[in-house]
């Protein structure tokens, strides 16, 4: 069950200004007050976070990972009641609440797993050369090391599986790094409900409790104080671009900075190459709009912009992208304030110089719903006029009709970052998506053929990351077993008794792990 | 030869305001008329990068390899001309210039290994899974990529080792990013001879000339305006912790953010342990100031702090250093400026409260030398006054007395992020040792035992690096083989057609990679 608590490692408290769920597809009040935790309430969480720090990140392999399964057995041993809890505070299906839950637990696992294999810790070694003219080199062993505590601030539009025990919860936890999550306003019950699985299994493992605190609140303050709490050293974020660019901006200007990890804003250009249009067009048009419309469109992922040389075959993408989206009913959206922006933000497009409308959903027939929308533009409309360009969030696109694949090429290199890219390609296409390759992978942390970006898949080779502003750092991913890397350093231990060096590093490798001597792999497993 | 050009991609350009060398052995003006580079100068060298990154960044590792070879050929053949140059240009010996050019091109050598070698693409494959319930899984790889364009700004006192041709330059050319170095105007001529052998190299190769631009100047707009320009996508910079965070400050404010990896400032405490205190307190005293008073104490990892529990003992180590550090002649400093700033910093110290003198060296016999250093505190005064931590650039270090290991532990603690730490320990200190390295490891890049921090070994397992402000990215090195990760970021590829993926992705493994596939190493070399 959940009361509104705010979780303080192990302590429940109370107090602090409330506030309540709305049930979106209602506009009705939850009944539980839940509070809005303090300065107190952060400096606490922090200050045991940091007392967690040194026993946590030395845990073995085997014991961290067990605490990530403990946390996954932990999260659906609450039951039914998770999914009717989020249900009713984001408007979104069961179906998909389940398979989100699915995807949370499997990515802890999946963390655990990688965390016993222990090639993250990218054990380095070069040993001494006592011979070697005219100095002789000392023994150097470098391996990762956790960041520090860890602030989580989750997404709304995932309420699992980028929130609470989400994925940087959980990249956080395999790095050894304990977590402070600021817990997000518009799904509080299902917040509070994950955060007393943490901390359960905290508690179960044997763990110091500031390995986990969950503070909810609706504040800027709230967040911009955990961020600045000098004891945390990194941060995870999932949001708006206004949201993101702000934690940047306090951590910059901390007396220690630290690395903010941002996703924020992404339109995910689709290419429709020639071919492909010319071989299925319409086939194209209905997939485009399953995924432009699927839950509202409210992903990170979403196909917010299409490109394609202007054609019969693309008026036939057209004509059935139409069609489908006309047919298409309004969903209700996560909360009144993304609805707001959504019809805001589709109104602006719809008014914008050189935008012409193709189609809209169907009309909403209750609160918060949004109605589904795709317009047009010509290239040179799109490039010149950068707002074209801005996130949507929610299930609107624009079509952006060019000449030639050079001025493709040429407007996707005007754009800014972006998490994804998609080509949609027959093989006659191949030489055209070799000269859109290497802008693309200069634009974007993901290139997909022939599918749609709307899927995020959790495994070692994902990349959901992406240039500014797509993320705050390029460099990183928030999804798939590399996220880890995100809360680890490196440390070099020189010509230390093998006694006191981290077990990572000592001569009889105990820890059983694969590890570069002299530059080579040497795989143990 | 060098005659002050600006160097822009293959172009030499003269004009700009000129400037000239300083010998500060003698305080005399060089003879030869520098320039500084504009910021038309700087736009074009960025678009000259810019236009040189698809085909640089896209090379075979054997061709990259042979790039840096060539690096390393073409400064050797400038022969003893560099090593006059240098030691004219900053007062450092011919034996230590021709160590550190050995260094240099070693480096280079090493990371051309590194790169035919290939695990730093880090090629990770997921098989894609068509069968999968309820829905099939993609084909998903990932591979690093060159981050963009590098700007690079030397530091004065490894005019080869970390200026043109040093590890930033190295690391960032081995990821595969084109590089504009903002030129040191402490040493200009060597700078504009080490920069003539890469664009002959560059030349030599084969490659696009915009891979190298060298902009001499001493004025920080020509360094804000490279930082600023957007086509630049990270920054190196050794030097002052003001200048690092100015750089920071612009990076942070551009339209695009980028990572600037900034190494600033530390003062490497070093603890006197009981045992070894105890087993050698003389021959430590003499093998400190030996690396205090190294190059006049002018390196970033120079031991500015030493920590140790009062003793007799420690009274036998003071003795032994005072003595030592007495009879130590004051040596050339590498810029009037640097000798004045660490004059100033002396002295300050000297008269800070409870700061007491323990021994300074041989008074100076010629202008801009330093003449050493040696002070003392308790603990308790230091840690009550920051500005006994702030780095003094050169051969000055204070002894810090504590009652307790307890209080060496709170001591470094409280300080800020260092490069390294050092321990001098026997094996009856190791339950000590143990105490300390956790506090050890949470604030610096390397622990070193026995040993003292003023030497860099240039290998795998190197960090040099640390939390802030020891550099402003405590999850990097700028020296060894890990550097490159520095200027690399993850793009994955979903469904790709293998005739357009890169290579290093392709089914048939052209480039004999080590891969990871399905979370396990495969290896292939």
């Amino acid at each position: 069950m959940f009361n509104g608590a705010i979780l303080v490692g192990a302590s429940e408290r109370q107090g602090g200004e409330p506030f309540f769920a709305i049930d979106p597809s209602t506009g009705a009040k939850g009944e539980v007050a839940f509070h809005n935790a303090s300065a107190a309430d952060v400096a606490d969480a922090c200050a045991l976070a940091d007392a967690a720090f040194e026993s946590f990140s030395t845990l073995t392999p085997d014991a961290r990972a067990a605490f990530l399964e403990a946390v996954a057995d932990r999260i659906m041993a609450i039951g039914d009641l998770l999914i009717t809890t989020a249900m009713s505070e984001t408007g979104l299906p069961r179906g998909r609440l389940e398979g989100e839950r699915g995807r949370t637990v499997g990515q802890l696992r999946l963390f655990a797993g990688y965390v016993r294999q222990g090639d993250w810790l990218d054990a380095t070694i070069d040993k001494a050369l006592p011979e070697r003219q005219p100095l002789p080199r000392s023994d150097l062993r470098r391996v990762n090391q956790s960041v520090g505590p860890v602030a989580v601030f989750g997404a709304s539009n995932f309420p699992l599986a980028f929130s609470v025990a989400g994925g940087d919860t959980a990249s956080a936890f395999a790095a050894g790094c304990p977590v402070v999550v600021k817990g997000h306003p518009a799904h509080p019950g299902t917040g509070e409900l994950v955060a007393r699985a943490i901390a359960a299994a905290v508690r179960d493992s044997g763990l110091h409790e500031g390995v986990f605190s969950y503070l909810p609140g609706t504040t800027n303050d709230l967040g911009g104080a955990l961020v600045a709490d000098p004891r945390i050293k990194a941060v995870g974020f999932t949001g708006s671009r206004g949201g993101g660019l702000a934690l940047m901006k306090i951590a910059a200007e901390r007396k220690e900075p630290i690395p903010v990890y941002a996703e924020m804003s992404s339109i995910n250009p689709v290419v429709l190459l020639p071919g492909a249009l010319a071989a299925r067009a319409e086939a194209l048009g209905t997939a485009f709009v399953g995924s432009l419309t699927l839950f509202s469109g409210q992903f990170c992922t979403n196909p917010g912009l299409v490109i394609a040389i202007d054609s019969p075959d693309l008026d036939r993408f057209v004509a059935s992208a139409a069609q489908a989206l006309s047919g298409n009913a309004a969903q209700v959206m996560l909360t009144p304030g993304i609805h707001a922006a959504y019809e805001k933000g589709v109104a602006a497009l719809a008014g914008a110089e050189g935008v012409t409308t193709i189609a809209r959903g169907m009309a909403a027939d209750g609160v918060h719903r949004g109605q589904h929308a795709l317009f047009a533009a010509s290239g040179e409309q799109f490039r010149a006029n950068p707002a074209l360009a801005h996130e949507v969030f929610g299930s609107s696109s624009i079509l952006v009709k060019c000449a030639t694949i050079e001025e493709v090429i040429d407007t996707i290199a005007r754009m800014e970052g972006q998490l994804t890219a998609t080509l949609q390609m027959d093989d006659g296409d191949q030489a055209d998506a070799a000269k859109l390759l290497p802008t693309l992978s200069r634009k974007v942390g993901r290139v997909l053929a022939n599918g749609w970006p709307t899927g995020v898949e959790v495994t070692h080779a994902m990349v959901h990351g992406g240039p500014f502003p797509s993320t705050s750092d390029g460099r990183s991913t928030s999804v798939g077993t590399l996220a880890m890397m995100r809360f680890l350093r490196p440390v070099c231990y020189q010509d230390m008794a093998d006694a006191v060096l981290p077990p990572a590093l000592q001569a009889a490798n105990p820890w059983k792990l694969n590890r570069r001597v002299e530059g080579r792999l040497e795989i143990a497993r």
